[in-house]
């Protein structure tokens, strides 16, 4: 179905194969007014780019995007803004051995039983560059809630077994570590960690948080379309993440309510709470905390191990993945997170405008 | 905003309050010619009815079941059901100290942040009674999977330490059990844990798992509409999740690949993978193996120890909740998940109806 | 499919057929704090109620409204409002023989091609009754738009080859005649046109306009939720409605562009246009001018004419129809006209609130 | 707010103005399997095309169609079809005047007070161009429906005074006159009424029709989504459309039930109607006679004669506006009007296999 297509006032819809001419997305509602140039856009795909080091594939993919519509005078216009990235690798020779059987862990197997047939290149729309229009809009979306003073903050947070420490948290790091962790050291280990996978021709799991900071008290609704709900689709529509927490999380479930609720408290007038195991929502509305959203990686599936699977005949074989491939997907996967957190929120906060009758009565000055 | 629909052909739209004089839900695009009667529905709500055992609240919730449209001569029309549980005990009374305050761990600071005011007895549209509706429509999506070969199956994973062991599942003992635990001993324990926790005044958290048998290749989109990233919005809606996983969950962060991927083979002529670490879920479409959904929920955030919070009136203040409360949520959110693994599944399934252009040549005959 | 709901943040889904329990509506979206009773819904029922005069069915229908859910110590809360109507007149011994044939003008026919079988008591789904859950959800809307100051104002506009006047429209007038007519000469002259039509047992066509006074412009989208496009969406599903005209509507065909553009024009500081061909829309979005909307509506297919038709057996026969139908369908369906312009109306109001960064800015104070 | 998305299944998401860089579509949810080429599309764009004619302006526009995505060795894959039509006329250098004013029957004035400000370059997104994504879309609806045995026509009913006669009616005329008419004697008294029309430095409005043949009775839905209801709200989203009938359209206000009821009669056992002024469509479902659907449109805003309208600083002035212009939009919007059609038309045909268990049943081979 129309699968391709999220959100209810900020609405986006991707499009685009890995060995297709161009990829991209139209941001629909996005509210007119907000400057908007290519630069703002390149800076989040640039962060998704591979072959910038060791551990992300050597292909190399540009990936310059161009505004085709909804912004003039440097400003969008509140229609929608189309905006492309250009494939210059459409070459697929080398996949014609895939096209013949269905590699483990991937989706050639279900793309076939669900639609009789199936882009091979590259995982056609199951590829990692699906992810290049979600990037590219929620570039705009991230730029949009930082004027509105809400800061949305993705990294990774372990591979393999290397975990970061809390305490060595800096943001800022995130953005200069080949792992997009924020902590240098933790950045270290997990290289040598995963200059080892490799070397045993393997790959690695991971995880990811994301954090949004300066987000009101209020966003989200109480049922279907409760915050964390919308959060969790969005983040597990990302390919190969296999679990999604908010704040405690999986923890809770051997937790005490007296060890896992948040006291309300008063701090120089304004509400806060003492613990944030809620990560921020409470019964699918933001509580005025930060948000804590974590999410697990599976191991690329393209290993170069000898592998069993079967083949569109319908016999047992064996296989050898060729190509380049990433040994972890958590690194250029942070960036997805961050900006698919970024498009969900943004979203809440336009639909919540209309909660409250006194809201929309000054709106219209009535 | 309008966040109490979900589904795109199997829609359901769910209302009411704790306290108000009904709850129900409409369920819209549910196929015609489904034999349905109330005495369907009213065994999947009366697995969420509380009163039932030491462990959930002694209010006495009949929670009987209407059909109050859509069914004519024993089967569905086409047309909206609409079902209405008559709520007996409107008494209000007791909760006017409530009104004052917000208790820790749930929803009334937020809807207050988000409405101005909220309906404060019993939770108002944030109590676990929302979930009737969500039950009476899940109820006529398992009877219809039921029809197309495919069973839901939810039950108690884990409370507190106490662990389910797989070897000794039974999935009719999940009925029989108070904890919806499907293993006796395990259930045992559980409610030993469960008298402790009630003694110390406190809560417990807990986990639950939702497998589904039968359903066949195909099902599911690949990008926002992923039948994972569906799962984990249905069952992250479910008021105290605070996690969703699929298949191998959370562990696929410190795997290696060659661990992770499930291996396709042969087997009579049928595909199969070796194992199933992917859930039944790869790429967002379902592989034909069986679907395995776990969600970890908190503990109840109303305990009766006193707790730290503030009032309306944004000062620090000491509570001493009163009524009655489950100490433990999970037993009766089970069958509210298979419920919305249900619904979504049975969405999925009918919108993909309309992947193939050989399918549709087919269903009108051209 | 899910073809009961309408509308994105003000969204209604009705449900009911004609002789089953009950029908009703769920009213998702509506603002929080606004002040609504049962008595607000019930004067806008009484306007489509049957049996007040001799061009109405004599059929005994009192319609009594019951709000379930969504209002708390008189205000709405945000969450949904469920609206109930009883029906009272389940006899379905009458409709026997319609069961066995096809109603030329009816749904009859479509309904068991689409569904397989009908529920065929009284229209079942197909029912003027169904247009309760209309009213009763857009009884809420024109409250809310009243208190932003803006009037939605429906009447009959023709019967037969009766029109009104212009110059003699009374709005008051319109609630007080059984034609709904705002012209209570014209009112006369279809009264009498009407009751020939019942002497020679046929049925009358008519015309139906709905104003909206006081609408800010800049509401609606520029393509595909263009005001006027969801205007006639929402008319055009009222049944028997065959027409929707906007502003010059049909009209417009053999004009020339000198005559039908607007001028806009300055008048004490304020924009307005010479003339309002436009009916108060310009490239989708409201223009500042009052809305105006015409429907063209088919008269009852009940007849008591003998007709001819075919059965389930695929026999051509001869029928008569009994029971009691209303000689025109134009003066009970005016104010559910007016409950759908209101419905969508403001919808789009809603959804404009997050058009302009700006407002958003102010809205969340940054 | 996301106005520019359309469809259930089937769904199309358009972007681009005027003079921006490129204009396009998204079609998502396309069934998999269907043969598309670039020349597909190019023909139903060519009809839209202008400088074929004196009639159309005689701007150079080639609208020439890319596939971004979605179709691999030549078929469709399931997944998104992005399509793009290159702008090579962007300059903007001759609308410095029209950003000062707002243009009488255009949406200058609309878009400044929804958004603050517009792209004012050749009416950017309220530009005529818009629909270039509409029939690029449509173009893949129309083959789609085709393989099904359904054919959508549409064609100019008249222009100004000048109708065509129905007798005359040569379908494939349409595509071979300049205005589009299906009737070669009314064409050329419409081009000599134009040629007028044109002197007089004047525009004309008109109307077209769209009749689909071989649609299947049962398709569409009974209460909002009725299919008579999406094609007036897919027709009025068109940009001058000022009214849309079905079948007998605004005569039904004047007949009786005796003359616009459409007898069933059997022949040669197939289900027929003796007339069709239901248009095909019985309680929002298609009956199996053949949709008639009319349309109304204004004359082109733009005229040469002197206008009276106001300017940004809120004065009344006199404006002459240059350029070249169409002095009729009809010919050029017939094959828009089609697309629509053909989209929704094939939207409600894909949602509508999952209307009755039975052939659930079939499809799941249950």
């Amino acid at each position: 179905m129309a699968g391709s297509t999220l959100g209810t006032i900020f609405r986006i819809t991707t499009w685009g194969e890995s060995h297709g001419k161009a990829l991209g997305v139209v941001v629909d509602g996005c509210p007119a007014g907000l400057p908007l140039c290519e630069e703002d856009i390149q800076i989040y795909l640039d962060r998704r780019k591979p072959g910038t080091s060791s551990i992300t594939t050597p292909r190399k993919e540009e990936d310059l995007v161009t505004i085709l519509s909804g912004v003039f005078e440097g400003k969008t216009t509140g229609t929608p803004i189309s905006l492309m990235v250009q494939n210059f690798t459409q070459k697929s020779g080398d996949y014609s051995e895939i096209a013949s059987y269905y590699r483990p862990g991937h989706a050639d197997y279900t793309f076939d039983e669900k639609y009789g047939f199936r882009d091979y290149r590259g995982g056609g729309r199951s590829s990692g560059r699906e992810t290049i229009g979600r990037v590219a809009a929620g570039a705009i979306a991230c730029k949009l809630l930082k004027i509105l003073g809400i800061e949305v903050i993705a990294y990774t947070q372990s591979i393999g077994p290397i975990e970061i420490d809390p305490q060595k948290i800096n943001y800022q790091t995130r953005l200069e570590t080949p792992t997009a962790m924020p902590d240098k050291e933790a950045n270290e280990k997990a290289m040598e960690y995963l200059e080892n996978t490799r070397k045993e021709l393997d790959s690695s799991g991971g995880s990811m948080v994301c954090e949004v900071f300066g987000l009101p008290a209020g966003i989200g609704d109480p049922v279907f379309e409760k915050l964390d709900a919308n959060l969790a689709k969005a983040i597990m529509s990302i390919g190969a993440v296999k679990a999604v927490e908010i704040g405690a999380g999986c923890s809770v479930a051997t937790k005490k309510g007296s060890e896992n609720n948040d006291a309300f408290r008063m701090n120089n007038g304004k509400v806060e709470k003492a613990t944030n195991f809620s990560g921020g929502i409470l019964g699918g509305i933001s509580d005025g905390s930060s948000l804590y959203i974590k999410a697990s990686v599976k191991p690329t599936p393209s290993i170069f191990q000898t592998q069993q699977t079967i083949n569109k005949n319908g016999e047992n074989i064996d296989i050898n993945i060729k190509g380049r491939h990433d040994p972890i997907i958590v690194p250029r996967a942070a960036v997805v997170m961050e900006c698919m957190t970024a498009i969900t929120v943004l979203d809440a906060m336009l639909v919540n405008m209309a909660s409250k009758l006194s809201d929309i009565q000054d709106f219209y000055k009535k």
